[in-house]
C-alpha cells in the first residue's frame, strides 16, 4: 500500500526558489516553481518533488512522474526530461530538510496535548475501555474494539473492528485492521531512528509515514513499531509478532509471518509472506527476505534472502551448511 | 510445582462425543463418557483427558492415569490399557480445540474490565500504593508489599508478604511468592505465544497455566513473562532476572539463577539451579539445562546442556573450545 | 563527570571500629577514626574509605587521596603511606556492606511515594504535560521542556531546558541536560543488577550512583539506563539510542555516538566518542571501546577494541578478516 499520511498537516505549495536557497543547490535556473510535496519517487506525482540518492532505484527513477528531483551529478542521467534535477552534494539531507519544509510537524514525537479521557468523548457509549484511557482528535475507532487501561490513542489512528488493544498500549499515526490483537505496553507509530550525524547536534529526518497493521494481526507486549520516514511501516495480514519485537520506519512485512521473542528489523527491509523467524534473529537495513523463508532464532542476516529458503548463523546462511559446519 | 490454574473458569465435565466431534476423530467407539478436564500426561487422571504427541514423553505416557488420550497411530502403542487412545491427525491442534472447549476464557488476553482502584478495595488501608493502581477480583496481597504507580494486578493474582511492585507493571494469571521484587514497566503472566498457523485466520492456543514466581525473586525493568499452556511457567527461589528479559511459555527456570540483560527463553525449556546466563544470550525451546551451567552472553543455546558445564558460542559449545577456536 | 549522587541521604560520619565489625577484617588496630563517606579510588579524600579489588587499578590507587582502603593482601603494596589498607577476603562484599552503612536507601528500588500530581506543584503553570504526571520532591525541570501523559518524575531529578519527555517514562536519580528527547516508555535510573549471589536469599548491591543524560541526547522507547553503583552511569552529548537498548550500571558512553535497537551494554564498560553500534549488538561488562569505533548489528564484543577499528562478530574481530572468513 502506498498511502501517504493523511495525518500530518502539509504546507504549501511551496516555492522552488525557496527549497533550492534551503538545501543551497546549484540548480537556479528553475525557481519561479510552485511545488506540492514531496514523495517517494516511484509514487510522486507532477508538480512533485523526489529524490533519487542510489542506482538502485534507477528502474524507478526512468518512469517517475515527478517534476522535480533532488540527486546528484551521477545519478541524473536516470531521470526522464519532464523531471528536472537539482544537483546537491548531500541528496538524504536535502530531502530530510525539504520534507521538514512541508511537515515540520513530524521531526519530534511530543506527546500529544489535545487528547481527551475517553469518558469525555463519543466513544464513551460506543466501546469497551479502561481506566485512564485517552483519546486524541481525529481517532475512528470499529465496533467491538476494546481499549485497555492507561492506554493512549494519539490524534490520527485509525483501529478496526473487533480490535482488542491491551494496557498501558502507545499508538500515534497508525492505521489498523480488524482483528487485531495488540498486547500491554506496545509502541506503535512513534518516530523512525533516521537523523543526519552532525556534530553538537544531529539533523532529525521527518517522519511522514504511518504504521499500517493489517487485519488479524497480533502485536506482542513491549513491542516497537516505528512509523515511516516517506514511506510506511506495514505489517501483512495474519501476521504475528512475540514481545519484546522491534520494527524500525519503512519495514515492509507479508501476510502470514511469524516472528518470534525479541527479533528486530532495521530500517527499510521487506519480509516477504508466510516468513517465520526465531526469537532474537536480526534482519539488516534495505534486505529483500523471499516468500515462506525460515531464518533460525539468533540469526544475523545480512544479506537478501531468496524465496523458500531456510537459513541460520552470523551472517545467516543455508541452515544445512551451518549445521554441516558446526558440528 | 505441577500446580494447575485455579483461575480460569473450568467447564465441563464433557461428554466425550463432543469432544471427538469438534477434533473430527475416527476414534468413534467410545463416545458415552463424561470428561472432566484436560491435563498433561503426567498430573492427569481419571475421567481426564491428555495428549501424546511426541515419543519423548513415552515414560510419562505408560504410567498415565488419564482415562483418554488425544495422540496419533504411531505414538498409541506407549499408553496403558487403562487409557483410550484418540487418534487425530494433528495431536497439537486437536489439544488446543479441547483445550478451548473446557477454557473458553484462556484464548485471548483482553484487559481485565472488573478492576478497581486500590483506594475502593479493602487494600486502602493493608498495603503501601501508588497513584492510579488498580486491582482485579480475588487478588491477595501479603503483609509489607507495596505496589508502584499505574500498576495493574488483575484478577486472579496472588503476591505474598514484603512484595516490591513497581510502577507501570501489569501481573495476571500469577502466584508470586514472598520478598520478590518486580521492576519498573513488567507485564507478568500474559497468554503465551503459541498458534497453529492457519492463512487467513491463524487459530490461537488457549493457555490456562500460570506465572509462578517464588520467594526472594528480582525481576528487572521491562521483564516479559509469559503464563503457560497447559502447564505453568515458574521461576525458582533467588533467582534474579536483569531488565528486558523474555521469559516464554511453560519455561521453569530453577532456584539462584542469574539472568543477565536481554536474555530470551523460548517456550518449554528447563533451566536448572545455580544458573548463570550472559546478556542476550538465547536458549530455545524444549531445552534441558542442568544445575551449575553457565553460559556466557551472546551465546546461542540450541542443544541440551549438562549439569556443570560452561559454553559460549552460537551454537553454544564449551567455552574452552570456543575459546580456541576464535583465538 | 566525577560528580557523586547528591540525592541520596548520606548518613555518617561512621566510627571505623563499627565499619570493621561489620566486614569482620582482622585489621583492627586503627579502629578509633570516624570514617565521612565511601568513595571511588580517583576521587575519595582524606577521612573517606574506598576499595581496591584488582591491580587493574593499581595507577590510581598510588595516587588515592583515601585514608582508607578495603583491599587484600596481594593488592595492599599498591596503597600509599597515607592510605590505611583494611584486608578483608571478599572485598567488592564488604565494599556492599561499608555502601550500605553510608546509604541504606540505596539498596531497593521500591516506588517513590512522596511524588504529586503536577497539577499541584508549581510546575503547573510553568511547563506544557499531559495528564497523570507525577513528580517527586526536590525535581527541576528547565524552560520549555514538556512531559508526556502518565510519565513519573521521582524524586531528586533534574531535567534541563527544552527536553521532551515522552508518555509512560520513568525517570528517578537522574541529571539530564538540555534539549534531550527522552521517548515513551524509557525507564531511567533503576538501581543496576548488581549483588552477591548467595544461596537462598542474595545480597543486593546499594547503587548510589546517577545517570547523567548530557544534552541534545535522544533516549529511544523503552530503553532502560541503570544508576551506577558507586560511579555514575553516563550519556555523553548528541548520543542518540534506538529502542529497546539497555545500558547497565556505571556505563561511559561518548559524544555523537549512534546506538541502534536492542543494543546492550554490561555494567562497567566505557565507550569512546563517535562510536557507532549496529542493532542486536552487545558490549561485555569492564571494556574500552575507544573513538571512532564502528561495531556491527549483532556483534558481541568480549574484548577492547582500539580507537578507529571497525569490527564484526562474536567475538567481534577486524570487519575485514570476518567477512573474509565467513565469505
Amino acid at each position: 500500500m502506498n498511502l501517504t499520511n493523511p495525518f500530518f498537516k502539509k504546507k504549501g505549495p511551496i516555492l522552488l526558489s525557496k527549497i533550492i536557497n534551503v538545501i543551497k543547490s546549484d540548480s537556479s535556473n528553475i525557481k519561479k516553481n510552485n511545488v506540492n510535496d514531496i514523495k517517494e519517487i516511484n509514487i510522486a506525482k507532477k508538480k512533485e518533488i523526489t529524490f533519487l540518492h542510489s542506482s538502485k532505484y534507477s528502474s524507478h527513477a526512468v518512469k517517475t512522474k515527478a517534476s522535480f528531483c533532488v540527486t546528484n551529478a551521477k545519478l541524473e542521467k536516470f531521470l526522464p526530461k519532464t523531471c528536472v534535477a537539482i544537483i546537491v552534494k548531500n541528496v538524504l539531507l536535502s530531502t530530510a530538510k525539504i520534507t521538514e519544509m512541508f511537515y515540520p510537524d513530524a521531526i519530534n514525537d511530543n506527546f500529544d496535548n489535545t487528547v481527551l479521557n475517553i469518558s469525555k468523548t463519543s466513544f464513551k457509549k460506543k466501546i469497551k475501555y479502561g481506566n485512564n484511557v485517552l483519546i486524541g482528535k481525529n481517532v475512528k475507532i470499529g465496533k467491538n474494539s476494546i481499549i485497555g487501561h492507561n492506554s493512549i490513542i494519539e490524534k490520527n489512528v485509525t483501529i478496526g473492528k473487533n480490535c482488542s488493544i491491551g494496557s498501558n498500549v502507545i499508538i500515534r499515526n497508525s492505521l489498523i485492521g480488524n482483528n487485531v490483537s495488540v498486547l500491554d505496553g506496545a509502541i506503535i507509530g512513534k518516530k523512525g531512528f533516521g537523523f543526519f550525524p552532525n556534530q553538537k547536534k544531529n539533523i532529525k529526518y521527518p517522519h511522514i509515514g504511518l504504521v499500517i497493521i493489517n487485519d488479524n494481526c497480533e502485536i506482542g507486549c513491549g513491542c516497537t513499531i516505528d512509523r515511516g520516514s516517506i514511506s510506511n511501516t506495514e505489517i501483512g495480514k495474519n501476521t504475528f509478532l512475540d514481545n519484546q519485537v522491534h520494527i524500525a520506519h519503512n519495514v515492509k512485512i507479508g501476510d502470514n509471518c511469524m516472528i518470534a521473542g525479541q527479533v528486530g528489523f532495521a530500517g527499510s527491509t521487506t519480509i516477504g509472506n508466510n516468513v517465520m523467524i526465531g526469537g532474537q534473529a536480526g534482519i539488516s537495513g534495505h534486505l529483500n527476505i523471499g516468500n515462506n523463508v525460515q531464518i533460525a532464532g539468533g540469526s544475523g542476516v545480512v544479506n537478501d534472502i531468496p524465496k523458500n529458503s531456510k537459513v541460520m548463523g552470523y551472517p545467516a546462511k543455508s541452515i544445512k551448511l551451518f549445521l554441516k559446519e558446526n558440528k
